[in-house]
């Protein structure tokens, strides 16, 4: 079992197009229906929707929607239209990069940066409140249930994060819980309502695939921030850090530490901009206490969880794809 | 019938009270409710919901919608959940306050000014996702189209007003369709989720009561603007000249000014921070140029289409309520 969830030499594009094929016709669907939904006939909100699918990233969360609807080989035509849970994700990024003023996303500017923060605020809005248009014409109520329960899931988490910030005794409980609430909440949605388009008797066990995948998935890009710089994954390496993000390789490093790394950590944390070598020193502190073996132990867990989650599914490409989707999460390096 | 609709002396309070007679002790279940909808344990959460819910305001739209559950006098439990399309409307004055950097609304601190604006961004979609589990719990279809189409009208709105900020060129119809969307649709939305939960069978006529009331309502609110001053508002006078909104008296006065008073409104569009004496003008010459009188008879056409719409409705209590309601929004000075 080990095997499929450890490292391999693959390049991650590949095993993205492997994870994609028994549903690779239907994604081409998605994209369309993701442009039928936020089309309008205000040029601001063409243009901001048409540089806002252009930056629409791998379509990971659609795939797993697919690919849950169709465990059975049964998957109904409407499964497409849980595209629109791509755009709700799509708009609360559109706002947390104005809450952070970021400047780039996925190797695009954002659109705070490209537009105003008011276009920000307004097109999150915008998105979010025409997806749920979308998601209410299918008249399935228990799928607006995930739906909304993993929008309001997602603005709890942000909160907590917002709280935070500042935050050295943030407990690897709190960790959990946030990242159960800003990433795994929507992994696992995609999934449950994915199974409700054509595999419902799997609901449970794919929502909760779809949750330990997603608390596997969140890890593992915080142990990327520690481990890659900017030439792989496109953003730079320690950002977390320097922004005073508190993740799991720290959170399980802190216990160790000596009083000299403590004061060296305190130092990064007291500083408005930390610099290079701050940062630098800090990575290798939590290194060499073992705080990403920690991480790495603790996001593998969650990924064994996820494949035993997959156990009562028939087997087939499909089961395959689910499963060669927790490899691709924790092998990916950008 | 035009003795109902134009101005009487009594106090916006009382006549509020009277509107909302018939309904009194179920707005309370309403605050309530909302009070319900918002409770989180984290106490960011608690905090800003608390500070947000003390600003709630007259309970107008509320009150609307359980009028209007209540024409054949068979008003459903349910219709108090509708209090959620209140905190929709909180949540997107929240956000409008963040893009506009406001600092006071009703004469309360904005979120962005007594909290942060990340705080604004994100606790705006709290409160909306929450409303909406509120709403999809009611597991009526009918209702969440209703009002996740309101929601969307709401964000085209705010990018309407985006767009035309700096447009002298803004055209009377243009005016109509931003404060259909920004206004209008949210009280025949309250109008009309209300009627499902009653009185079905009256669902048009109050959606139409709705609208037509919503498009009133903001044009009285823009006559304000030009005619009122912050001791009896609350709100500085002229505050839309100031921040470039241009309004209907502003549109329906530029059509038949001079020359030179045309050059004194171009100063005013091109002063990035007007003074009050350029303000003072420009509102002088939209008035002497009808401006004014003939925003109020747009206004007083929409409030007779209102009233028209309720004349389907049985003879009632609720009826007069839901009459004197064009009467107040006609009458108010803030």
């Amino acid at each position: 079992m080990t095997g499929t969830i450890t490292r391999t030499r693959k390049p991650a594009n590949d095993a993205l197009l492997a994870i994609q094929a028994p549903v690779h016709g239907r994604l081409n669907e998605v994209v369309d229906e993701m442009h039928r939904v936020v089309t309008d006939d205000l040029p601001i909100i063409r243009e901001v929707s048409g540089h806002l699918l252009g930056m629409r990233g791998k379509m990971f969360r659609p795939t797993l929607a697919l690919l849950s609807s169709d465990v059975t080989g049964r998957s109904e035509p409407r499964a497409t239209t849980l595209a629109a849970v791509e755009l709700m994700h799509l708009a609360t990024l559109v706002h947390d990069d104005s809450v952070d003023h970021s400047v780039l996303r996925r190797g695009l500017p954002t659109v705070n940066s490209l537009f105003s923060h008011q276009v920000s605020v307004i097109m999150g809005d915008f998105l979010y409140s025409r997806a749920l248009t979308a998601l209410v014409a299918m008249r399935d109520l228990d799928i607006l249930k995930i739906v909304t329960d993993v929008a309001n899931a997602l603005t709890i988490g942000e909160m907590r994060q917002l709280g935070a910030v500042d935050a050295l005794a943030f407990s690897e409980d709190e960790y959990y819980a946030l990242i159960r609430a800003k990433t795994a909440s929507l992994i696992a949605g995609a999934c449950e309502s994915g199974a409700l388009c054509g595999a419902p008797e799997f609901r449970g066990a794919l929502a909760e695939y779809g949750e330990r995948l997603g608390m596997a998935f969140q890890i593992a890009d915080d142990i990327l921030d520690y481990t890659e710089d900017e030439s792989v994954t496109g953003k730079p390496g320690g950002l977390d850090l320097r922004e005073h993000k508190v993740t799991l390789p720290l959170i399980a490093g802190l216990g160790r530490v000596s009083v000299a790394d403590r004061s060296r950590i305190d130092d990064l944390f007291a500083a408005e901009a930390p610099d290079d070598e701050l940062i630098a020193d800090v990575i290798e502190i939590v290194t060499r206490n073992g705080g990403i073996e920690y991480a790495r132990r603790r996001g593998g867990a969650f990924a064994q969880d996820a494949e035993r989650a997959l156990h009562v599914l028939p087997q087939g490409p499909v089961r395959t794809a689910l499963t060669d989707a927790i490899a691709y999460v924790m092998d990916r390096r950008s």
